[in-house]
């Protein structure tokens, strides 16, 4: 054993919880500012972790502690998510969700690809670019929906569902420009196990465990002993979104599915109240350092500007297209909410950005770029969804 | 911006987060069995933690994230005992609490100095094994408290000031020790404003503050916006233990202080059910970490293990009976459980010792003695409180 650990330990333990404190102070203030001037409560959160990250004041960088903070974060937001979803209604939905995830990924990767290689990038590059842009940040989508009182539409499960085809294909994707970076081309048997992987685990938690749940509510509780399901609850959320990250997916997709789970039994716990404070207090810390993990600095000259304004451009109007057309057998205002709520892409395509530079086909300059295309797809968002609010979407 | 730095932190979020999982996991289980068993709960976590710990599965290790979990484990355990707790309370059993806490330090402390001296060891190594012994862990009690449903007792009361009193003289006697071990002797100024630091703290927050809070509860809850008091009072918990970690109290004091503050807006606002979940979440990763600290393998010699019972039985007999002899003026029954209660030594001995380590007069067979004296005092108390529980101590 280390003698010289726990005095270290305690020291910079004393120092992050500094940082979550100005974290959550951070998130509160540009929250209650928001709310008080009419915008929606996230945009306040990202913009207050733009001022506190390392662009702005300082005061916050993203540590391994935060990083951890954050994801539980988008973690418990889409158990929350799940947890206000019956899997029955899901399935209600599947076909347009399909066709949503489908051709709103296949728009913005062809859309990036031809950005890229139209400005003369490398082949690898331009299937990266791609690949970044083609994966919706459902817990961006997801935190508005629930601000505005609409997650329990038929519009948002329609969101939800094509944001869990859309994870998949991206899923596909990274595997796909991997390989061509990687100049050995592509495995098909790998690649078809990775799908296969993929789509198992999905249908496995969404129809077998949801079924398991409602027909023995009692895996949840042992109701001699717990005197609450919340911890079994969480404990089932955490593992299934581990499991998901295994395989390769977004461990929010298996938060997701687990939230559907736990609301097969819903009949018999009021586990909503007791999830709600966890759901209050992990977002901040995701939304929080999304935009802490601007960096200005880069970004600071008119090339590099032009550059962000081409790739946000295309990446909106790519997705809000595909999800559009994806989208063409709802009611016009339901359309409009899907294609809308597909833009964001929040942390997925920071993620792939990052996977494509360390493969070394993503330099420092189209890094940044895709940071702040990441949080200018998602700023513009919640202020068009906020706007559609007054109109009929039940 | 370090292009290397997003997949590498993905990577590990998601195996932090693996590890999260089976912390959790563990204290259910560990819960479960005990509670089946008819023993206290949190013994069962901490013996969870002993077994998926490096000593005999090697699960899970204590890195910097599970550190913080487990420090905001006890933060919010106190700021949970703080909202049970009010002020004027604190206040009816203010004397016989700092009777009990400075009798039932500087007992332990002789002892410790005694013993340490009696074998032969060096003068500072003699006065930290005394600071390491000097410190009750009022989270342990706490938590049994709360889970026999005594938290409301005057005798609880009565342990949680002691606790208090207790952590001001250890930060002293920590100050002391350095001193001692630095060799330049001590500062008396320095020592002073510590001491003075720390006092003023504490009367600025429990009396200050609980006055301010108990005359404008709406600083805490601003009703045309925020939906709920929850984050603001988890940010004022958070600040505050952070303020008292800074002046180099524990931040668990601060922690308290915080709640104590709260609850003066209780009838204000159901702040409690709201923190439950929180308490439900976070304790079980503090009481699984002191049991991963256990470093059995340097135990198993014959000279290390009657250390090890010179230690403890030293540790036990002098706290017990200085807080004996502080709550003379109490009842039996409450005089009893104020001396048992006293006992468990927790996270608090572990923390000296290792800053005893660093000033380089705790050898490495010391420091894993006094992390096996800290759980071993910890867990003989539950067991003992629990036997009191049919008994009249309110």
């Amino acid at each position: 054993m280390d003698p010289h650990l726990p005095l270290a330990a305690a020291t910079s333990t004393s120092d992050v919880i500094l940082d979550l404190f100005l974290v959550l102070l951070a998130a509160k203030i540009g929250d209650e500012v928001f709310k008080r001037i009419g915008q929606p409560a996230i945009v306040g959160e990202i913009l207050a972790g733009v001022l506190v990250g390392p662009s702005l004041l300082g005061l916050v960088e993203l540590g391994d502690v935060l990083e951890v903070f954050a994801e539980l974060g988008v973690i418990f937001l889409l158990f929350w998510v799940g947890l206000e979803t019956r899997v029955s209604e899901m399935r209600a939905v599947g076909r347009t969700a399909l066709s949503v995830g489908v051709i709103g990924v296949v728009l913005p990767f062809a859309g990036g690809l031809a950005l890229a290689l139209g400005l003369g990038e490398a082949t690898g590059t331009a299937v990266f670019l791609g690949a970044a842009l083609a994966a919706t940040s459902v817990g961006i989508t997801s935190a508005v929906l629930i601000e505005l009182g609409l997650i329990r539409t038929r519009a948002a499960r329609t969101l939800l569902g094509a944001a869990i085809v859309d994870d998949i294909l991206a899923l596909i994707l990274v595997a796909v420009a991997t390989g061509v970076a990687a100049e050995g081309g592509l495995d098909p048997v790998e690649l078809l196990v990775v799908v296969g992987l993929a789509l198992g685990f999905v249908a496995f938690f969404a129809l077998g465990g949801t079924r398991a749940m409602a027909r023995r509510p009692q895996l949840l509780k042992e109701p001699r002993f717990s005197e609450s399901p919340l911890l079994p609850a969480v404990i089932l959320c955490l593992g299934v979104a581990v499991l998901a990250a295994q395989i390769g997916l977004a461990a929010i997709i298996g938060a997701f599915l687990a939230g559907l789970m736990v609301a097969e039994t819903k009949e018999q716990h009021p586990i909503e109240d007791e999830v709600a404070p966890l759901y209050a207090f992990f977002p901040p810390f995701f939304f929080v350092a999304i935009g802490i993990q601007l960096d200005l600095g880069a970004l600071l000259d008119w090339g590099t500007l032009a550059l962000l304004a081409a790739v946000t451009v295309v990446a909106a109007a790519t997705k809000l297209v595909g999800a559009w057309i994806g989208a063409r057998k709802m009611k016009p205002d339901e359309r409009r909410l899907v294609a809308i709520g597909m833009i964001p892409r929040g942390e997925v395509g920071i993620i792939v950005a990052g996977i494509g530079a360390i493969a070394g086909v993503i330099d420092e300059q189209l890094f940044a770029v895709i940071v702040a295309m990441s949080i200018l797809t998602t700023l513009v968002v919640p202020p068009l969804l906020r706007r559609m609010q007054g109109q009929s979407l039940a």
